[in-house]
């Protein structure tokens, strides 16, 4: 798998010189980011912007371990026959019009499950969006180049998506609002040959990965699909599309996935240890929270302090924290005398803890006292903390964050208010490696999965 | 009632020329947009910012119906007697420090309650941030002035919220972010004497008022509350904080509310054909669809149609369409014919309509058509379209709205994409009258809200 990853050279099969197409993205995002060689293969052109264009694979010089195939479906087969006998070991079909389209196009594609089983050549797709890799700053996809004006932003939340344009919508979204970090983004389409299974092979022990996320309509190896997500070292969420009838027989003209039993694939799930997405956000959510926690660095009982400037808010946080299955820390002896210390007299410290009126009697500093308590806290397992982007607390998350790596806790912030400061909120808690969020239950959820995670790998590690 | 929310003339007691305190807050922002008579009271000013300052609300001259009041807790008595006495119908007590703040604040509190009972004024708060009207641009409250910078959205939906905070939150974000309109927000603290049901009377036959919000600890006077919604004609959306024993709890420290029964409460909300909330955000996602889509003009049996460039994010409608108790629409002959002439041969017309083939066939027109298609369908109850903002579909919702109003139809729109192009779009939706979603199953709950509300209307008007 790894010269899809890390190929010496790319020949480009369908490479257009016209910015319309897809082979002029393809192209354009191949040069920007990808430092090996590139080849453009296209019998009409005999350079394109500056490089030297080939009639065929047969003619592409060394070295070229992966082709990217963006030419019409029916051209294809001959296309992966020529690289096969080139002995390039892996494809990427980019191409559409296969088994989503009906009879002609499930013979196409069977046509090319032959070529596999017949030559061994690794293919990847057809009916995909290809490969992004953030870190690498690889982009194999026609993906718009505008991608690049963005700012690629890199983490290590790596996604497997079986549908393109979600890929696609998935990368540009979460990129350009900052506020999680991609490895690598797999758009796998029609899955002739490379699989989920395949890819996570890959991803569990690789070194820029720290979660996995999986859009998935079908999951046609479960057994092995299953194995691999309960070995797994790294997190991994999966959102299933298609569990429903109705969504089911829609997954079928989609990608032509024999989707439905959605409380058994459910079951195999949690059986496997991955964490069930039930939306796209909220898998994104899911994904950089465990990406961001994944270690077990000690014995945890989902102990969560609850720190806000809202009453109501810190009340609707503990309804949360008992429905999400965490309970609310009871604080030690030191975190009420550090409290009684700030608060009016008449307040009596609690978790949640209400820090508005200590703020209105000391100012800001009374939250960040009550932060660094918190974490410091032993019967304190995680912090849900709530920022209010209205002024009043200073802009400043730095102490909030190096007091979060003193105590090298999960932290989790809630953030409302003024909708540019909100922004600039999410962005430097990202930065800064404090998962925030939007939704108050969403944070809660999240925190939920990281938490109980903790406890799945100790209960194992104790057996 | 009126005199709070219309009132002639305005006593703002605890006025202070110092711009750090509360009680210079609401003056500014009284002085912003309340077009009747302002008169400061504070025994220490002269004048505050060139307004005559009155040593007691027994020296201010007519007209005046209104007192805000600012002043330390223990004040308070008095001068709520001396509003009696000076034959002002109504205050609003903005000073905190009562029964949230144990046994002395407690006993003030029972005494605002005995003075109510004696002189028969009406009491608002205490422990409360006010009024805020955004239409009448009303801000009875030590909200930070710069949310008049930001501009104020007006809109139809009112809110009433049991935190200070939270309203203050609930407002800044909501407006700042653009995306929907507040005509009222109520914030009522400890209710000593206004309380929901007050309000509910108020807003439900309220001209500016579509939907009615409300984040609540407690509803003491369950039967009065319930009564209410079951005959209101406009949409109600209840957050009830302290559901769970923890949460219950924290409620009884915030507002000194008795909190807790969540499963009878929710039961009994359903009954009065309340929708509940379950978040804060979802609560005005609920809030502005059902304000955007009040009225019954049709029979409606949930028949949902789905528009998207993504086949996965269709697949995942459907299952939520599914999940939330609606149905795929089964699409007329019409729209089937007017799907096959945009659509490639090898395309079969069906809902979720995937749309990308079409549009890489025929531009971005075909998104268009389709959508006008679905509009006009008898078949279709509502409909929800994806809009993945990556600047393939063009940025123009014009046409699309204008086909939303020609139908009549609930309209749901989910974007995805690059984050400025977002923004705009949320923006311009939400101008146009299209509720548009960052969540898919949030957009399908909200679409859930709209369609259910139409039927249980609908039943009772044949009964």
């Amino acid at each position: 798998m790894q010269f899809f990853f890390e190929p010496k050279g790319i020949a480009l099969v369908g490479a257009s010189g016209s910015p319309t197409k897809g082979g002029y993205r393809i192209l354009k995002n191949l040069r920007t980011g990808f430092e090996g060689g590139i080849y453009p293969v296209n019998p009409f052109y005999d350079d394109i912007e500056g490089l030297t264009c080939y009639p065929s694979v047969l003619n592409v010089p060394d070295p070229v371990d992966l082709a990217i195939v963006f030419v019409p479906a029916p051209a294809v087969p001959r296309v992966i026959r020529e690289c096969a006998e080139r002995r390039i070991p892996g494809v990427m079909i980019e191409s559409a019009g296969f088994a989503e389209t009906g009879e002609k196009g499930r013979a196409l594609q069977e046509e090319l499950k032959q070529i596999n089983r017949e030559t061994g050549i690794r293919l990847w797709g057809p009916n995909c969006m290809g490969l992004v890799d953030a870190i690498r700053k690889h982009v194999f996809s026609f993906v718009v180049e505008k991608i690049w004006a963005q700012g690629v932003l890199a983490g290590n939340v790596s996604l497997v998506v079986q549908s393109g344009f979600l890929a696609a919508g998935f990368l540009i979204d979460v990129m350009s609002h900052g506020t999680m970090g991609i490895s690598k983004a797999c758009s796998i389409g029609n899955k002739v040959d490379v699989d989920e299974c395949d890819l996570l092979e890959y991803l569990i022990p690789d070194p820029d990965t720290g979660a996995i996320g999986l859009y998935l309509e079908s999951i046609p190896n479960g057994r092995r699909f299953m194995d691999l997500c309960r070995r797994s070292t790294k997190p991994i969420v999966v959102l299933k599309g298609g569990k429903s009838a109705v969504g089911a027989e829609a997954a079928m003209s989609h990608t032509a996935s024999l989707a439905g039993n959605g409380a058994l694939v459910r079951n195999a799930l949690v059986q496997a240890g991955v964490v069930e997405a039930h939306d796209f956000n909220q898998m994104m959510d899911l994904c950089r929270a465990l990406a961001r926690f994944p270690e077990v660095p000690e014995a945890s009982r989902g102990r969560v302090a609850i720190l806000t400037p809202s009453g109501g808010a810190g009340i609707v946080s503990a309804d949360f924290v008992d429905e999400v299955g965490l309970e609310l820390a009871g604080l030690s002896e030191a975190t009420r005398t550090t409290l009684k210390a700030i608060y009016p007299k008449w307040m009596p410290p609690s978790n949640p803890i209400d820090i508005w009126p200590a703020v209105e009697l000391n100012g800001s500093e009374a939250y960040l006292t009550a932060f660094r308590a918190v974490c410091a806290d032993p019967n304190v397992d995680a912090v849900l903390f709530h920022f209010f982007a209205v002024g009043f607390l200073g802009e400043d998350l730095f102490p909030l964050a190096e007091a979060v790596r003193c105590a090298g806790k999960p932290v989790f912030c809630w953030v409302m208010g003024w909708s540019e400061m909100v922004s600039k909120v999410r962005m430097a808690a990202h930065e800064l490696g404090i998962p925030v969020f939007r939704e108050l239950y969403r944070a809660t959820e999240c925190m939920a999965a990281v938490l109980k995670r903790k406890r799945r790998v100790e209960m194992e590690a104790r057996q």
